[in-house]
């Protein structure tokens, strides 16, 4: 149809992956009630458009940490791209970079770190997970300063894996063929000393901010205290997430996170969200709560299993279109200072 | 049926229409749900009814602008109506006149403003869009000063379409035969300087005021803030509307906003609503909170495909009844002072 | 069943009844709001039983006005029983002395006054309208003193019929060879001074209490403040009620006036409420809230059209049933001291 | 499924049960309200995970009343297990003590307190209800303290049987073949005495403390007042139960109720909860509302009836999993020490 149809997008896609892969990127953990409520909690406020201001031409270009971007909707990293396209991440890499968008690689991308920094020259951050060996992850985040990329997001939102019943039914597992590129040499392992460790804490931040020299986001963040935390620890900006609702369930949606978190420490860091973002409304919704950027998840997903390059490309011109015409309609012209008062509770 | 019907009215002309005519009338823009919530925000209070007060003859007489009007109930502008009868705004105008209430006539309509203020001797107002040259737009702000209209009526919830799913996938567009009566003549183009200003501003508020030699009344205002400007700016009146949720989606209902505009401006200027009145209790509830008339939009447009002139005089005599009656039952007498605790939130 | 399902006894009646008796006795004003949310309104509170109190017996009995009763539970006044049994009124008389309950006796029965009146020695209310000439309606109520009624119940929320829409699709009227007992002679016409005080004022009270030599009471009351007005102009009690949600739509529910009343009058006099119970913990909840009695319409409706005097009284034994059981189980003894904090909100 | 599927186990029960014993154990009383709210009101909480703690290991074990328990999950007393497997009580036992969980057994049990005591060597609890003979009743008690009970809990919401419809329809009776194994011998009869003291008073709390040399536990309490005498009579803890929403309905549900126990109490005892307890994050939601343990009903009852003790087991250790996986993603090792505000109520 000549606008984005989400959902028609997902039916597509799921008619063209198989029922285990498509489980694996549709679900959520336990009962999926976090990822069941989140586009409704950003649907949980109301605009209050403004007249009369003679805007003229919306401006969704934007600085992230330094770095411009052409537009305030990211790409939210998920894992294991290559079952969605042949290109996997090579893809993502090239919609993204079409449309000026900041993309996020996963460590459990099909494609190494290096590899997908040099599909497109479109601004990229590299996302560390915990899952190796402590020397393992350490080069990983070296390689990420050294490939490029602009921020290191580490998520801490996965100490260990969210029971995912969809998964647990279907034994998932990446399908043969496919690799974990970024995964160590068989022989690593993690010594017993890594295992001392069981999960990051807070000194980790600028550990890794100087392992990689790049500045560090913290991702998966849903309480006020923490993000402040993060920020004392060393943390450039903070991301609130529930990992698409696949991990605690039910935790707290980040539409309702994100204002604490503000309220922590808006004035001194950059602050994102991610989750059940599907609409531009919902951008300008986050955009209101104080978020410098939203990032999206399975749409994007959606985008590459059924267009690759161009699918993913089409996500983010969608959600741009909805979003420049909903700021114009409420006379607002630039993502960067949108007013609180610009949206009040739903009733 | 013995009472008004409007599910069954929309289903009777929903028939009779083509499909991309009668989605024309009854979407909205993105996932119309400003549209959904309308009626439901009126029905979101509850009526606390007044005993014993000796109440004898509801009168539902009221004057606005210093109009006399039989019925606070108006007829809201609304495009193209030839597409629903041969007789397009001139059975509207005929029908608003044979209950005494006012017509508002769209920029957009089918007949120009002259032959529709020629076609009864009802109360008029003009609504002015902002769809043309400047040199244009102020031509049709003396025209309709000179045809008689009483008032002109700005609509500022417009400065580029709404993005309307059902018009998009149709590719809607006024059928043949039809003219925009009131468009230039073909050769007219808004000028370079035109373009500059791209929408209305708070100043344009007295010059069309001074243009038409008339009232101005903004339409499209969902803030108080906003509201005070416009009074400020010489507004005689504001009006409170989300374009029938064809404009920004989600914004906040009209029934919503209104107790924040009355707040803001209440004492100074009658203030209207309109979106999803639908019944004689929704009126009331609307002047309880502080409206001084009401308009509607698609009960109309039913009426006038289903029954022409008749049709649209029968919706407003249904919808008086109602309100009549429900006034009676709450021992209440006059339209121009419903007081405010007539109503309390429904729980 | 072996308990009372009145769901069940409704089904019964439907089946037995024309349809335009059915939907006369089940239906209500405009959109039927009122009426849907009425049981649901007392079910808006949840129940804080009491432990470890040792209590042995719970009492029903109570006095309202001064009449012994032996259950809170009364029968609301309701219209035309002649259509739903045979014996009318009669039946319903037998049914409530049998059980002890207070029965309030309909001025637009189809048995005359003294007739019901005679047919049991159960404790009966006769119910006022102002239907007819001021002349009649004065006799009706020294007629119900002399016939051994026990108070003159007002009802004050009929200054013109709701509007039913299943009465008016059916053009509902009495069915041939049942009569308005106590409606005039044929010849009896209001005159020119009756028209003129079109509906009855707060003076009515204490004429009518005069007239009759009866305690009155107000019926149709939902405000804190016309309840204060009515005791000051001598009523010896109000009774908070929507007509059964067949007057004003849509009006707050009684669950949700009761509470103001309360506030405004409670020490002074005593309080009533109908509406929607179904339950005895609906009844336990009116209690808590500061009823002194509740009332039932439709639930003994159904219980006379399938059982005659039987099924009123056994609609009556079973809500007395329940009753009983939920105040032994949450602890209380006593209808006349029911705790406030019996009760809480629900979430 | 590799995960506990509560849903689908209830169906292989129903299944295997005849309907009068499924409906026996499934259903509520009067319209099921407060039964139905219970699985709700715990998710009417969500989680606010906190990050970055280092999080190693997870620690379920715990000290009830000074026994030590390898979980706070725990087995409700529910009555007439013989229905559901041929081992009965015996085989919730041998489940409950394979997990190190306590059970509760129920004076209705089919096998006697002394017969389930010895099934097998977990830490158990005695539930004394009030049916018989002050002095059977007694002698209940006494056998508890012999027996090794570790605690006796009195049930104090049954001072009547609630209304449950399902069985009343029924019919429902003790099918033939099992014994109410506790119930004294026939000729025993209620003297006239005990028939004055209709139900238990606080002062029972201490008296049953000394006959047994048990401490008592009062279950069933729904207020903070209650909660406070208990303590102030005597007892040891305070459980918090709707009776699985079997006795009072609709009471407010036990999540709803917690709060102020513990507000009123929360210093002195311990608080235990039940009722629609389902998922591991509805117990660290009672562990955060101040809960030292919560129980099972239900639950244990479908695992039974599909597994014996075996299927006892599951249940728990599937909720064990549960528990401790959810803490592991909130940043929690220790059930000791839940921190209020892990949770926030949801929107
Ligand atoms: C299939 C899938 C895989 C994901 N893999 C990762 C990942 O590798 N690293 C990570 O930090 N987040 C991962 N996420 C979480 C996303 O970054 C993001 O937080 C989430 O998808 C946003 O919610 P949305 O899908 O509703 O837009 C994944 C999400 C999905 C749906
Ligand atoms: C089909 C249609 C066309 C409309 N055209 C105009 C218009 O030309 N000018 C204008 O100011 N408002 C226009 N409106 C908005 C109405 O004036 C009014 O605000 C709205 O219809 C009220 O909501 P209701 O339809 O729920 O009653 C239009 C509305 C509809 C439904
Ligand atoms: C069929 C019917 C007829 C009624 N007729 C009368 C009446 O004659 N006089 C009166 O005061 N109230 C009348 N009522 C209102 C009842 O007294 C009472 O307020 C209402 O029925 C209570 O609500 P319920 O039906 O939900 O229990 C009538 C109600 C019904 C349903
Ligand atoms: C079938 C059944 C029988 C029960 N019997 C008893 C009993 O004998 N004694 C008692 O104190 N509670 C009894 N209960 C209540 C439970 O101890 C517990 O409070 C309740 O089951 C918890 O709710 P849930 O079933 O939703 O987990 C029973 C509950 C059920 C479902």
């Amino acid at each position: 149809p000549p606008y984005l149809d989400l959902d028609r997008l997902e039916a597509r896609a799921r008619e063209q992956l198989p029922a285990s892969v498509y489980d694996y990127y549709a679900g959520g953990a336990e009962t999926e009630t976090t990822m069941a409520e989140a586009p409704a909690s950003w649907r949980s406020w109301r605009l209050r458009p403004r007249v009369l201001r003679g805007t003229a031409r919306v401006r969704l270009g934007t600085e992230l940490l330094g770095t411009p971007v052409r537009t305030p909707i990211g790409i939210a990293p998920w894992a294991y791209q290559g079952m969605a396209h042949p290109d996997g991440e090579l893809a993502t890499a090239r919609g993204a970079a079409a449309r000026g968008a900041l993309m996020t690689v996963s460590t459990s991308a099909t494609h190494t770190l290096e590899e997908v920094a040099a599909a497109a020259d479109g601004p990229q951050w590299f996302q560390l997970y915990r899952l190796h060996s402590n020397r393992h992850t350490d080069d990983l985040a070296r390689r990420a300063g050294d490939a490029g990329y602009r921020a290191l997001v580490l998520t801490v939102d996965v100490p260990l894996l969210g029971r995912r019943r969809r998964d647990l039914r279907h034994r998932f597992a990446l399908p043969a063929g496919l690799r974990m590129a970024n995964h160590p040499p068989e022989g690593d392992q993690p010594t017993l000393s890594d295992l001392a460790t069981a999960t990051w804490t807070f000194d980790d931040i600028a550990r890794f901010g100087e392992l990689s020299g790049l500045p560090v986001i913290v991702k998966g963040v849903l309480r006020g205290d923490d993000a402040a935390r993060c920020v004392q620890a060393g943390a450039s900006a903070v991301w609130v997430s529930t990992h698409g609702g696949r991990q605690v369930d039910p935790a707290i949606a980040s539409a309702h996170a994100l204002p604490e978190v503000v309220e922590a420490v808006g004035a001194d860091v950059e602050i994102y969200a991610d989750g059940g973002i599907r609409t531009g409304s919902d951008v300008l919704t986050a955009l209101a709560l104080g978020a410098s950027a939203v990032f999206l998840g399975r749409p994007c997903v959606w985008g590459l299993a059924t267009g690759g390059a161009d699918g993913v490309a089409g996500v983010l011109a969608g959600l741009g279109e909805e979003l420049t015409h909903t700021m114009a309609l409420c006379g607002l012209d630039d993502v960067r200072s949108v007013p609180r008062d610009t949206i009040t509770p739903a009733r």
